[in-house]
């Protein structure tokens, strides 16, 4: 397996595309691994292909990966018919919302396993964060870890040669930690999409909006998007 | 979670054939999670639905999850160009062969896990076997156990709830006594497929055809299936 080739989880918000400016400075290939689930903010999926353009990286490849997990349902970013709640940005972590995806991490990264070891690559990365987070369970690092072994002990890169390391540069980081993380690896966040929503104005009302702008505020800098599409629109 | 409450993975063919008669009688609904994975042997969906209703068993509901594991690939069962071997039978799990799909037990079991949360089921039962198998890293008891942690600390009903407890009856079992289970059941295989090639006449000649054949020798009793179309195609 090959350390330096990296996997990137990669829907294009704020968390994968400071991962992207990161790995960008240390490994010597990325595939950038979009999920096409299905989501009800697919317009993510557009705006990942321009945030990887943006960034004249050329050693990262995109794979869109596409799964319907509105066949499991039971989270308002798959079922249309739940709406996403507008929550006091004091509540936002303190319980598991209705956008928690059942186990979207698990499924996400047992895919991504399965993708590294067919190609070779030794590392998978991803954005997740405990802090300053939305409260899902799939993204803390005990699960991080286990997950982790699991993948050894249940892929032959694991069993007969030297496995797939995980990495969670931000489980740990704030978010305001997290962009100040890519303004230092040169991230521009301009085409960077979080809204859960999926309209090119983000909501401004969904838990990653406001953990969004909260972030960016903390950070004393502008949300490069906002500015961008401030622009566009005249305002 | 309601503990008698089980979802069994359902390819159809031999093991999960014997597991849908053994959790007949001891669950009280079973849901029986289907593969579609753009298998060559999508044979074994048909012939699943065909399983199900001659069991009888009228506490089972079926569910069909499409995903696309030829995006994946880098096995013989989801690509074409890879031809299925004909190995002795001496040399099958000796190694880890070409039909091996990377980590498809762990991508299966991250769905399973999402799809019995958002249900409120219990208990995931799969027919993983580490005898007389086909030698997949994914279907060995220290992953299985694994991978039962790592979706307990990633899912709200573990962290929240009594979580999912994951049961593998066959781990340990021959195919010869998993027969024996089978039948002590009253597990009828007439319809119960396991052919890699996905002819209605088992090829004979793949890894599963050889250990479901050896299976029922060693068990000293006729295929059911085999029995079946021999009737059928007059011979």
């Amino acid at each position: 397996m090959a350390d330096m080739d990296a996997l990137l989880l990669f829907s294009g918000g704020l968390d994968s595309t400071t991962l992207l400016y990161w790995a960008g400075n240390r490994f010597d290939t990325i595939v950038a691994l979009t999920f096409d689930y299905a989501q009800r903010h697919s317009f993510e999926i557009k705006m990942s292909k321009k945030v990887l353009s943006n960034s004249g990286i050329d050693k990262v490849s995109q794979l869109i990966f596409k799964i319907d997990l509105a066949q499991i349902g039971g989270s308002a970013l798959t079922d249309s018919s739940i709406e996403v709640p507008d929550n006091p940005i004091e509540n936002i972590g303190n319980r598991i919302p209705i956008t928690y995806v059942p186990f979207r991490n698990g499924i996400f990264l047992s895919i991504a396993a399965a993708l590294a070891e067919k190609e070779g690559i030794g590392t998978i990365i991803g954005g997740w964060n405990q802090l300053d987070y939305s409260g899902y369970p799939d993204c803390r690092e005990d699960f991080i870890k286990s997950i982790e072994r699991s993948i050894n002990l249940g892929t032959k890169v694991g069993r007969l040669e030297n496995g797939i390391k995980i990495q969670a540069p931000l489980i740990n980081l704030s978010k305001k930690e997290i962009i100040m993380l890519g303004k230092k690896n040169g991230a521009d966040y301009s085409y960077s999409y979080s809204c859960y929503n999926g309209e090119p104005v983000p909501c401004g009302h969904c838990d990653s909006c406001k953990l969004r702008a909260a972030a960016f505020k903390q950070a004393g800098i502008k949300d490069d998007y906002l500015v961008r599409i401030s622009k566009a629109i005249g305002r």
